[in-house]
């Protein structure tokens, strides 16, 4: 039981933690913490935080747990004035979509204030943003990976799984620089890849786009999503990012030229490895 | 109304009109036509189709409406036995993913003997294939693009118009070689570029793949798609393919040197500008 929790954003992650520990009773009051207040009036309407502030020190002081859930280049701005204000039994983490940045931040700052920290990253964001699509049961079934390094209190990493099972996260744990090598590969390459697929099309002839089906649709609906969040994460992720954007064009160029050789069951068979692979994922 | 329909491949697609022109009572009979009687039964035993065969001349005799519902390269191999076999009166239609060649074969075999023909591609396909997925409702909603040429009578169009839109499809119209295009630009660059990227995935670590969310999941589900139907595809469409592909990696490498760039604004608006067309397609 979490005696005060701190949300500091409340879009979709925020918003949605803030709603699933409601709904079953995991802390005993939840303060929202946001820049601008009209943003935070609708969770405190629902009656979904107890109290909001615009003002970062007031919103922390006294929390068990600050949970960080601001877009990933704000995260780091603001670690230093929430490690100020947390109270000495603070908990923290956050939801940022790349660690190793953040992780080497709270480690520096630890140095001079020993405060118990460990990076969060639910996979269950959407190309939807903002407290109105936040959801009690966005964490069910979802993978949350946390990022320890070898100075995290295993006590730390024990609680913040539990915070996050009990919501219905399915807690996995990786370093912070093989987390960001994992979500360049699963996730950030492929949101830059399909938008460079949507920007060709349109080269191509925006009109094609009238005749696309539910396949384009399925594949480019990460394509809508906001710019600037995206724009942060690819350039805070930019070292990953680039290897994971070379080994894709060497994929492209490779399945290419078996293409072009003409070799039927060359192509059939580096087709059915892709076909498993994709279909072992459900 | 449809005295016989005659239907060549009883397999997504095929198997999907033979139960969508029974549930709206377009065919008096329907006949399944394949190369292995195993494969027509299911759709004899459940009432979807009257009549099998595995004589394709057996089965095209006597039809006012034959439609060919094989692989794509299978097709343009059984277009000139269908022509031999079709009625004088008879109309021939087909479901295949690329125009160009099938168009081609059936002027060709429409100089020595003129028959009602014009090129159909419902894009209701799905990574699943066979019989035992189709649907009577696959086409409704569904772009169906017809393909006449200069030498097409507009009553076959109208004709066959009326057969897809009768099954709920949205028929729209373009020449062969600019349906090929189209289909390269929204459909098999799609295909071949997730292709790539579940490759380039487990070409960096296939581990990654263990922490693949709902994002990844949609991106790449036609990866898992038939490999011999797909290897016909990209075969059958590499000209168009070839641009496509082209395009595409023109329109990665300019996103590639924007995010370089460090331009916060520009990246933004070009993000802007590709969720904004990709959220249009609903």
């Amino acid at each position: 039981m979490i005696r005060r929790l701190s949300i500091i954003g409340l879009g979709l992650l925020g918003g949605s933690v803030a709603k699933a520990t409601r709904a079953v009773s995991l802390a005993r009051e939840i303060v929202g913490v946001g820049r601008r207040r009209e943003s935070l009036e609708p969770a405190l309407r629902d009656g979904v935080v107890d109290h909001v502030t615009t003002d970062l020190a007031v919103g922390v002081a006294g929390a068990d747990l600050v949970l960080l859930a601001t877009p990933v280049a704000t995260l780091e701005r603001q670690l230093p004035a929430v490690w100020q204000a947390a109270a000495p039994h603070a908990l923290v983490t956050d939801v940022g979509s790349t660690k190793a940045g953040i992780v080497r931040a709270a480690e520096e700052l630890g140095r001079a204030r020993p405060l118990a920290f460990v990076g969060s990253h639910p996979m269950a964001g959407s190309n939807l943003a903002g407290y109105a699509v936040s959801r009690a049961d966005l964490f069910n079934g979802a993978t949350v990976i946390l990022t320890p390094t070898d100075r995290t209190p295993l006590e730390t990493v024990k609680r913040v799984t539990e915070f996050w099972e009990a919501m219905g996260g399915r807690v996995t744990v990786m370093d912070p620089a093989t987390h960001d090598r994992a979500v360049a590969a699963i996730s950030h390459l492929p949101h830059l890849v399909v938008d460079a697929l949507v920007a060709a099309v349109v080269d191509l002839d925006p009109r094609f786009l009238e005749v696309a089906a539910r396949g384009f649709k399925d594949t480019t609906r990460i394509a809508a999503s906001d710019p600037i969040v995206w724009r942060e994460i690819f350039q805070q992720n930019r070292e990953a990012l680039g290897e994971a954007l070379g080994t894709f064009r060497h994929a492209l160029d490779r399945l290419e030229r078996l293409l072009a050789s003409g070799d039927d069951g060359a192509i059939e068979a580096a087709l059915e490895r892709i076909r498993k692979t994709r279909a072992e994922l459900g």
